[in-house]
């Protein structure tokens, strides 16, 4: 079998599916994305990931290439022609194919990317069990990340530090010391039975499983405190993690290489929360 | 004659030029670019555009896809095939495609397009001779604009802002309220005989008209100073102008409609000043 994508309003297969190189994705990062975590073939989240796509279109005035009612048919149709199981749906919407001017073009059509993969069930099971490592960096993004643009290269970057840290995910620090999230995920304290989370603003992602999860934390037992924390908070915290559609609820278990709580995945990470609603 | 473009080692039509969905300029806006004006079909200030193209790939740490001799014989030959006489050649590399993920892939190799186009002579002459309009807006990028990536979000929504308030540029104000630069040029006054302009920084690009620009004003009998300035200074101004690439030296005779000296393009806006060193 070989892969295939959605590409403006075509299936195409995956090693021949192309955008103009005037596309304003690939110029100005002139567009928004969600990433569907599929399990077991099905969509999860999928109504909140849509509410969020639209917000982020509105933000940017770009149009839809596609009638709402369609984009579930597109994306069960990805899964369906690449056999996904577990994995998932990466969906891209651009202002669409001009010639380069930084204004927006008055008759652009937006470009419509789908694609999706499988990915292995054992592929997070390590880091599910053990926790991943950590670093803070600096943010250095745009002040606008509460819309889901393309505009991601500052991430990439942190990301990469991680990475040439030995850790698997970057925390962001803004100019106070305070956390904003991760490169691509919420970032978690647990002190004393309280989650904490920074409150949305223009400064995080107004996460999906961040939203499912703060839904789902009393019937655990666990209380919600929305309020920023900085590395102080972290050092004295009792467990910490990550959440992200793909990820869901990752531990962390050393930040800098410091050990949070005994070091090991504590009480809140080893539960199995429900991550739909 | 059918536009040509220089799309990942060949010359292809530009109508049916195409990058790969998974692309990481698509995805991340994971690239860096340069804008050469044309004028005359030979290239302004090449070895300065160079230079700094180097520099950004070096600061992303992405390889240059063909070797630094090539650049010149590339442009070149979109400028032949094009019978580009005065326009400009927009070049852009990206780290190359790669299953989505933020780290960088390990073995990707970079794609680069090129493309050119004519722009008619007397498309910025009716500005040159009354000048522009500029409105200011809130600098909201990333934090290293000094180097010339694709993460243009930002600059593209401050353009489209300005053109939605009838102006032809947007220039950015920092926490403090001065000037960063313009959406897509540098910003400069004239108070007495002085031209005043950002020094550089992470919150700028170093532009390579501003660099000539600077190297000539001695000649004309003007002086240099790199510093900050705010609304207060603009309004105080005898003159204001915008540097880039493409505009070279561009009068502003209104910021937030308010007239800049008297209101006309003056003395210094006036002059024919060298543009190539």
């Amino acid at each position: 079998m070989s892969r295939e994508a959605f590409v403006n309003g075509e299936y195409t297969d995956y090693s021949k599916s192309y955008v103009h190189i005037e596309d304003r994705g690939y110029q100005f990062a002139d567009g928004v994305y969600e990433v569907f975590a599929i399990l077991d073939s099905k969509i999860v989240d999928f109504e909140g990931h849509i509410k969020r796509l639209y917000r982020s279109l509105k933000e940017l005035r770009i149009n839809s290439p596609i009638q709402k009612k369609s984009y579930k048919f597109h994306i069960k149709e990805i899964i369906k022609r690449n056999i996904i199981k577990d994995g998932n749906v990466y969906l891209q919407i651009t202002r669409g194919v001009a010639s380069r001017d930084f204004k927006f073009p008055e008759n652009s059509k937006s470009s419509i990317v789908i694609i999706g993969k499988n990915i292995p069930s054992n592929y997070y099971n390590d880091n599910f069990s053990k926790g991943i490592n950590v670093k803070t960096t600096k943010d250095i993004r745009w002040k606008r990340v509460d819309i889901k643009s393309l505009n991601l290269l500052p991430p990439v970057l942190a990301k990469q530090y991680a990475v040439d840290n030995n850790c698997a995910e970057a925390w962001l620090l803004d100019e106070e010391g305070y956390i904003t999230e991760g490169s691509s995920s919420n970032a978690w304290i647990v002190k004393n039975k309280t989650v904490i989370t920074r409150p949305t603003s223009f400064s995080i992602l107004n996460g999906i499983t961040r939203t499912t999860l703060i839904k789902s934390l009393m019937k655990v037992g666990y209380k919600l405190a929305e309020r920023k924390f900085n590395l102080r908070d972290i050092k004295d915290a009792d467990e910490a993690f990550i959440t992200s559609a793909t990820q869901f609820v990752m531990p962390v278990t050393k930040v800098n290489n410091i050990k949070i709580g005994n070091g090991n995945v504590g009480e809140f990470g080893q539960k199995d929360m429900p991550l739909t609603l």
